[in-house]
């Protein structure tokens, strides 16, 4: 069976006892997430989620570089007022570098990835500052709260970075 | 007080009843989910998702073309061979275009977004058969099942477009 076909039937599950049809577009919480797309990583559960609180944009990394076009809809269209970030231990992007998924791809897909920046780190903290900072510098971004953490996929803790 | 503040002491009751922390990075259900940020989805409850099972991937709209940096990365470096996109009702995407956006950002940021592609769309089911598309004919991504859904925020249900 193909998990398509999972989702489907625990999706019927899951709508059998929806209770929440009547919640708005903007995020009751004014605030987007940006985390890493790690399997491990549960952001509403481990954040306190609930469905209608919070804009959840995930990707390889939770690099803010590929979030920036959600980032801005999020603020201009839909009122967020503060960016959370979520970066995690034992990340796949702290394993390569961009010449080996390139050599790869060469390899594997003979294709030429050389275009894309595939924004893996070396360093965990660094990484969070990083793109707490492309954020404060970017034109595009307001100036609201910006707070990142480091998930420990040991412990569930989140662990404040700045 | 700050949502991440709020966040902090959610995840403090989460961390106390852990008992995932032995979970390895590449996904046990080697799937990657492609989804909106939207704050009225909670992929992990919707489709039936555990802490390990999935990479979740998302963004304004669900879009695959933001997404495609991590597809490859979870498909050459993780091993996810499965992709299931998921849009859905009451998108804030079917609400604007890139001008609208646009103008808005010239107005109140005094900046210049010509350069960005917000990815809109005018019709939800042709956005998820759009990006089904992208991903089929990309020469980067592996030649795996695909599917694509609406996921209906009045009802809780994910309904199959293809």
């Amino acid at each position: 069976m193909s998990v398509a076909k999972e989702f489907e039937a625990a999706n019927e599950k899951y709508a059998a006892s929806f209770t929440k049809g009547d919640l708005v577009l903007p995020p009751q919480r004014k605030v987007a997430v940006v985390a890493c797309m790690d399997a491990r990583l549960d952001t509403a559960r481990a954040l306190g989620l609930e469905e209608g609180d919070a804009h959840v944009i995930r990707n390889a990394g939770g690099r803010v570089t590929d979030a920036l076009r959600s980032i801005v809809i999020s603020q201009q269209l839909l009122g967020t007022r503060e960016i959370v970030i979520v970066h995690h231990t034992d990340c796949g992007m702290l394993t390569f570098t961009d010449d080996v998924i390139r050599s790869k791809i060469k390899t594997e897909l003979n294709q030429n990835a050389d275009h894309i920046a595939f924004l893996p780190f070396p360093d965990l903290e660094q990484s969070v500052r990083d793109d707490i900072k492309l954020l404060r510098d970017s034109p595009l971004v307001l100036d609201v709260p910006i707070t990142g953490y480091i998930y420990e996929v040991e412990t569930g803790k989140i662990v404040k970075v700045e």
